[in-house]
């Protein structure tokens, strides 16, 4: 496995095997690999002869300094935890390599998808930054096919708008949310959950237990659904920054669950900052042929 | 030659060429193509095996609504002058293949070169518009390299800012502006100048080569170099939107032509707005190699 730290190398590297017909799977991350990530490498390896594996803590797409700071950082391990999933590259460029001086050019989207949720509780610079970093990481690869995770909806709601706005020749791969056998949804930033703090971060997968569990059972009121959702969250003592029921191809609020319906969560356990969701009334993976 | 409507046909097209290794140039275009337009097919023809001329009429980068409706269209005419200039594929999209119903992603450059001159006299969404619409066309191609006229000095220095953040695999190719007899730089606007406009117009190539001629005799104070050019353009009649001397890669105003300046003009000759400059203090062709 190579690590590589340069636009110009990564592209050295995969000129042979892509003259030579070699479909290239690539796997945006931000490090601090969990088996979420490496979830996301498997299905890139089943599809793919060369598998990248960007790393890149990308400051653009935070608008809290600390939060950038505190965010882990685990190269050694991640390239063991890479090559060991089958990683064929690491892209690891470092900020001065993706955002020379000089550097002028931002990537939006506008509109709905990026104003609510995740837009609204952390300003438009989230998601501008996560839309530019993610169009210059497939322009320096141009993969085949990219792996993102449903955990981050939005952003992957994000990625696919900008990647069939601009054109990217890269197809965008969805893939389930990886979560421990209690339930929490695997994140790099649980790592720094104090053991209190987690087991409290646990009524957020249970919240959305107990939706799924009502729409099953037949109930389309959304009012209803947020209502049992509310008992879970409140019982909890999270810091809940919002509970939403939203169109999953829009992100615009819904107020029944007849139709497919996005129930998405973010909320704090401590410092630490936590997204979950889930999609309502339909199989998840039908999602994949979208 | 072919002239295809869809990406999806163009990158067809493009892919068989491509595999066997064939070098492609495209030239970027608005159409009602004149012999500027054609010299810049006539440098990719030197350097590629296949030549694409996109036909596209932007509406995002036009920022008055009458200027885009009075914007000249001349599909079969270009078509007939592309043939014989040698080009291979003319892609003439209309807006809803480039934008299409959800369209929601905007390319910005920020800071002084989008800022000044042209960003300031028609709006920052003038270059949102044009960064967003090359960035499309390009990623559409992805040509080895493409072609771009020094009389829009603002666009190109924005192109190459965009294509380089982003990464963008393709080499910009600045080529010289082309002028008629009388010093005129060529422009599908002239085609709507009444012949007094156009006398007028003639004022601004004069004032640009005045201020060139008092570089060569030695003259580097902007000052004397503005009232030199000043003399000529208030002569003219012409209603004058700007004048100025600025550094060629950043456009901040310079107050000598000690090192290399752009001086660039742009001006109304009745209802067409007109834009022209000279690069002072250097071999033009010198900025190739940049």
């Amino acid at each position: 496995m190579k690590i590589l730290r340069t636009v110009r190398e990564l592209r050295e590297a995969l000129a042979e095997p892509r003259a030579a017909g070699a479909a290239v799977g690539m796997v945006p991350t931000m490090g601090a690999l969990h088996e979420g990530h490496l979830s996301l490498v498997r299905a890139a390896r089943a599809e793919n002869a060369v598998v990248v594996l960007s790393i890149f803590v990308n400051p653009t797409q935070f608008t809290e300094a600390a939060d950038l700071a505190a965010y882990p950082r685990t190269e050694e391990t991640d390239a063991a935890l890479a090559a060991s999933a089958g990683v064929d590259i690491v892209f690891a460029p470092d900020a001065a390599e993706m955002y020379p001086a000089g550097y002028a050019t931002t990537v939006s989207v506008r509109g709905p998808i990026t104003e609510t949720l995740e837009g609204a509780g952390r300003g438009s610079a989230h998601f501008d930054g996560v839309a530019t970093v993610v169009s210059k990481l497939l322009l320096a690869a141009l993969p085949d096919a990219a792996y993102f995770g449903r955990k981050d909806a939005q952003q992957l709601l994000v990625v696919q708008r900008m990647v069939a706005d601009l054109g990217i020749p890269t197809r965008i791969v969805p893939c389930p949310t990886l979560r421990d056998a209690d339930g929490l949804a695997l994140s790099s930033r649980n790592a720094r959950l104090s053991g209190e703090d987690r087991a409290r971060a646990l009524a957020i997968p249970r919240a959305l237990e107990a939706v799924s569990a009502a729409v099953l059972s037949g109930e389309t009121g959304v009012a209803a659904l947020r209502a049992r959702a509310g008992e879970v969250l409140i019982a909890s003592d999270l810091e809940v920054e919002y509970l939403a029921f939203v169109d999953p191809d829009t992100l615009e609020e819904v107020a029944t669950a007849e139709r497919p319906v996005l129930c998405a969560i973010a909320a704090r356990a401590g410092a630490v900052r936590l997204i979950d969701n889930v999609l309502l009334g339909r199989d998840p993976e039908r999602r994949e042929e979208d």
